[in-house]
């Protein structure tokens, strides 16, 4: 069930995978795969794995009754082996002498936490992609729209939105990246038995090891990881990446929609960013709420980095520190990004309003574009501290820069009047801009 | 409903108060009492008060549908105020009129967040003081059980387990202190309207702000502190002092219990602590999950901190970050003192392996007291590269140190066979511990 | 020597107490003052302890030897008594066996900060102290000029320059309390000996421990605290929550300061926020710098509260954990109270563009403002669904909400053409905002 | 020059690629490959872009001066490019009017920062490889040197010291792949001039980056991403991950020195890991400081991580946060590789005291293997209750599990003596662990 912030913060996707029950099946689709493999290479009888097989269903145990378990066992993962020998025992005595052989509870609950990640990480993948294509279409529509790029919080020179877009989407595309990389480490199987040795299969343990490999869909590791948690860590890092990624666009969107901006919207819908108090605000949503997740994950990777310091052969506490951790980074990261494809998609642009502001300094945001047109005759340093003393004389005396300018004796002496306004025309002095764009585009497009 | 891991993480006690329920109720109670405070002063009718009144029970609200609402609204007040709006309008229609008059949703989560921080509060504060009377008790009883001091993971000189006891409860005593001076900065309401001007009570802003911390038992704020956070953000930083403090100790006792110490154990019972494929195994549970919320708190207090930033009258997103942060570190502070409590309560000591285990070293373990011994006659640094060179010698030679200073030509010359054995025993050699532990213990009493 | 960030990044005073001179001094006066301390009680010779003080400056000690010898012994103390006993040794052999008596590295590792934190606790509250009075300054100075106050980075209603320097005030003032009671706690000896129990002392500890606090100016402790680390943990979360109202702060000046903003703008100074490409840009500095310091304190926090699970007696790794960190904390958070102070007393204010930006909606910021004067006609909610009604055309229609309003049937028949124009003044829609400035303002002068 | 602390923390190569010198280098760096690339495509003269390069020296520059006025600029780059052009002006006026031509400081920085990453990230590689042989030598060595597994800090069942090593090896395998990973992400330009669209350069502004690149020896990006920093905070995040686990090994080793375990010991060294006070230690000073910097990094590693909000197209504050605790996390980092190379490569092994532990339980570590060979028999759950009795048994009755064992009827109706004693063996009861090291090595090998 949901939450009450939970329909805020999460997409009910990812919810559902690391819900109670999602956790639970997981370890419940290891220890039937544990079965069926060891059935597989003999260690066990066909029947027995069949037996277990079918009791491996969440919605047959007590949920209560394992929390409660766990509380004393120190994880959820003992009682759950019990519950599951009970069950198997009613039907089949003998195979449930064979519930969980040779593994450990951690073998259980890590490799149930892989397949999680699986299931996490494919949706993740999925909504980077759909940002992906919302960021590509709007860079492409706005690749010529001017407005004022910002520096410090202050105008500087122009850009383009096109712009804007192709640099989150250049930096998405990263992430795509990296979570592909990502997935040949952490998409393996965890079985070593208690420490690590398989002991208890005596000679078998590598061939169960294959099995269970396959039956799971996963890779195996080289071997038993229980206390080596870069694997698990590093999805916390992929995430948190692409959460600061997300939080960034966000940020600009709210910034952008502020009163005195006005530039940018995110989409209006009914019922969505009112006020209770003030009728005419329009509240950037989903920019509070990928805000509030990417000032969330970064602590929580931070723990997940800090738990990886875990004693011997199974961690004390540091282990348990993560279970709840990977799976909130998980949701947070989903949520925003769910928040943020909607924000994108829909964005509603102000051309106008850019363009008016573009101009609201009265040609300040162009200073370095007359130096530009000035340096080549006068200088870099002279032309910089001209430009510098007319823009602090346009902003005393409250005049454009323009007006200054024409003025200036220097300034007549070298450049004409129509090349000084051309110097202060903001969809002149674009730069690149619109071959960056095309640079992401076309890396992208290599890449699909 | 307690989830899969609640019962192991948190008390239920603690959950109830950050339940949905309780974040819900705790605007409710806000929205109450702002209605009788505005009924006092005549801002609205008592009749009106009354029926507003009769709704603010979190029972009578549909969650889910709040809860979806939430997403769209960006934060749960929003829906709730409509949501009784609603049901009070279907009593009273003039009495919906006046629901959350004058004030704005931050000033019902906030407040709500003060009232659910009052009750958890009084619940870390029992717990505090149950931990400091069992580590009182402790102290007093093994004021002269010796174990053996260790530093960087060494054994290093004897200590007592009382003076270890006492170095927590002294500790914990320091916390009691913080959580008593926070009070008065915490307990506040938080009222303010739409920005912080109370601007639509016209001249009652004040009136009503007297009247409402009275009703909810709350002192006022000099002024509204929505984007001001500290007070809550204190909250955090002295409940993750607290936490670490309990991790501390949920550690040591972790090293007291391993195989090869065995000095102290975690009480034993049934379900507890067993492994699921060693028969023999007693994992020390409660420290595990109090060094996994030690673990887990500080990157939550640094969210909090971060979150701090909040712009201008009301943050974007940093405020959302506090909503589930907070309630996430009480819940796991108190998770900890729930087990740690336990745990230091039925502390079981094995005085005798203690006493075995500073034999282990032959003596090395009262080097320094026959190095102090010495220092007088020789000189502190001779005395010190002395022993340091019989250290050595015993380690090297498997000897015990005694075997090795009995035919050290130095040693003899100044010291009798007789004052050698008494240097080397380790209940002779415990300094001014006792008086360490009474002073604490004093200490604690005067403070009652 | 200042590195190439610091002057930036740090104020020099802060610097100085942490520089190594500083932690060297910090070690070596409370070795001086445990030679006075055991002297004045009859441990040593009141010759030995002159002898020995003599040689405690730090000027006569190699650093760079120490550094290198501190990296084998594995922390600067233990190469620290040795050049001390050296140095003695030359002038009084005697003496040079009296060096450190009865101490470990950790009592002079831990005086020693706790005597470096003592100065930059004074630092801190005089900073802390100046910005209270700018703050008050400010407030009292624009008590009455008001500007849009902004939830959501939205405008929102009306408040004024003056409440926003009070709730900062309000939030500088409970953290001077939080200075204030802190200082029991950490400005304590720290002295224990090998272990904790002052055993090399005999019975004399208690003697020495009561004269080394009176020769170093701090409280003695109950015992010691070696591995429980509240004390200095608290110093860095109380700096933390201090940064973090810093932060606050200036990122609202940031804002402010934005160029579609532009209502308050730190201090100009030659040299200072120039750009290298841009002459006509003012960047806020200050505001950059403080930013930076509460982006990275809260990260530091947690790092001091992880490490607070020091095992046993004394810590493995997490102690040194603590040794640049906590430092780090106090001069980040100085350079931040440096460059915010500067800021805020200097803090030009263009009340006029203030007034122009609350224009600039054409009233919608005053939106709540006529449906409070409706409300008592009408109801609450229908006054909120008018306005967002009218607001909603008036933004779509771009026309002022007066021109949407006065021709809106149902306002007419509730609201004279003079009341409705009254309600769309901002200056008189402030509520109660110069009573909270005149409560903090009060507050304020009673602590004083 | 090196810190009091620097040797302990920080390796010298790793400190002196951060130095101040050394970031001013990379900026002068940047600053001479620019003038070539802009000479290369004919932007400026060959002479100016020689006259340049001849001045890009650090030891040219005043760091004092540079460093006071960096405080007031904002950033060290403004200053560094005044401080340039007037030293290029003094020997050539024209090319002093070339300097830094078309760039932002930003782009200095940036680039100079890469450039310092591309030598840290060598030194790294460099090192993980180190340790990377050291640790499968120590794996090879001890393939078959049994010692007891420990879960939850208690002993478990047999592993192998070879399988310890194996598991960090294979953790650190997959670090090398990470990092090589993370090159072509990390290694590229960064050139956009003011405000990300090289305005300035017309049309040339393609040209010039691709010459650029090629100056540096670094990739070109598709474009710049002066605020998207996910490729700086992913060097965060993989060095985050990295120390992690050395942290890990280092705890390991730490828990192995303890006095009552006592199986394996950082290598001595005269001077190293002594006490002050207690002359017989052997402080594990490398694990302290691999220990303190796991402690560290990764709330530097979230520092990196929030920092990604940089607003629109340059960051205020946040991209300042960067400015020191990248560099931060590469020499902790470094550090802690430096001296967990040297713990690996010398670690004391002593074999026989590891096997004297196993036994210290009597044979209690070895339930598990009598539970499984009992399992065919009468069940797992049986046989795991059995043992459980037994092991309980045993421990309160202080005999050994054989003792009970053996006198145990089921027991003896199942398992023979001889068998019964084979069980309780641990050199037989290692299931594949020698399989597993075998695997790895293989793995590493392939990858060679």
């Amino acid at each position: 069930m949901a939450g009450l912030l939970d329909p805020l913060f999460r997409t009910d996707a990812m919810r559902e995978i690391f819900s109670d029950r999602g956790r639970l099946q997981g370890m419940l689709d290891f220890e039937a795969a544990l079965a069926r493999a060891e059935a597989a290479v003999g260690v066990i009888s066909a029947a027995s794995a069949s037996a277990i097989g079918q009791q491996c269903r969440a919605n047959r145990f007590d949920m209560k009754a394992l929390a409660k378990a766990g509380a004393l066992a120190g994880n959820p993962a003992i009682p759950m082996v019990k519950a599951l020998t009970a069950l198997v025992a009613k039907q089949d005595r003998e195979a449930a002498g064979h519930v969980h052989w040779g593994a450990t509870s951690q073998d259980a609950m890590d490799t149930g936490l892989v397949l999680q990640l699986r299931a996490a990480l494919e949706l993740v993948e999925a909504d980077a992609a759909r940002l992906s294509d919302a960021l590509a279409k709007l860079a492409r529509k706005h690749v010529a729209t001017p407005l004022a790029g910002r520096t410090w919080l202050q105008q500087a020179v122009p850009v383009t939105l096109g712009l804007k877009a192709a640099a989150a989407l250049d930096a998405v595309e990263r992430h795509r990246t990296r979570l592909r990389e990502l997935r040949s480490r952490v998409l393996v199987i965890q079985f070593g038995g208690a420490a690590g040795t398989l002991a208890s299969l005596g000679t078998r343990g590598l061939d169960v090891t294959r099995a269970l490999a396959k039956q799971t869909g996963l890779a195996e590791a080289e071997m038993p990881w229980h206390s080596h948690r870069d694997r698990v860590a590093e999805v916390a890092t992929v995430l948190g990446l692409l959460t600061g990624t997300l939080g960034k666009v966000a940020k600009d969107i709210a910034l952008l929609m502020q009163t005195e901006v006005g530039e940018a919207f995110e989409p209006a819908a009914p019922g969505k960013g009112g006020s209770s108090t003030m009728p005419h605000k329009r509240n950037p949503v989903a920019a509070a709420v990928v805000i509030a997740a990417a000032s969330r994950v970064p602590a929580l990777v931070s723990t997940m980095l800090s738990a990886m310091l875990q004693e011997h052969e199974r961690g004390l506490g540091n282990w348990h520190a993560e279970w709840e951790t990977l799976p909130e980074i998980c949701m947070l990261c989903s949520g925003a990004l769910g928040h943020l494809v909607q924000a994108v998609k829909g964005l509603e642009v102000d051309a106008a309003r850019a363009r008016k502001n573009l101009d609201a300094t009265g040609g300040l945001l162009l200073a370095e574009s007359v130096a530009a047109a000035l340096a080549p005759r006068i200088g870099r340093d002279a032309a910089h501290a001209l430009l510098e003393e007319a823009a602090r004389r346009a902003v005393t005396q409250k005049k454009s820069l323009l007006d200054v300018l024409e003025k200036d004796r220097k300034v007549k002496a070298h450049l004409s009047a129509s090349r000084l306004k051309a110097a202060l025309d903001p969809a002149k002095y674009l730069g690149v801009a619109d071959q960056f764009v095309g640079r992401v585009l076309a890396a992208r497009a290599r890449r699909i």
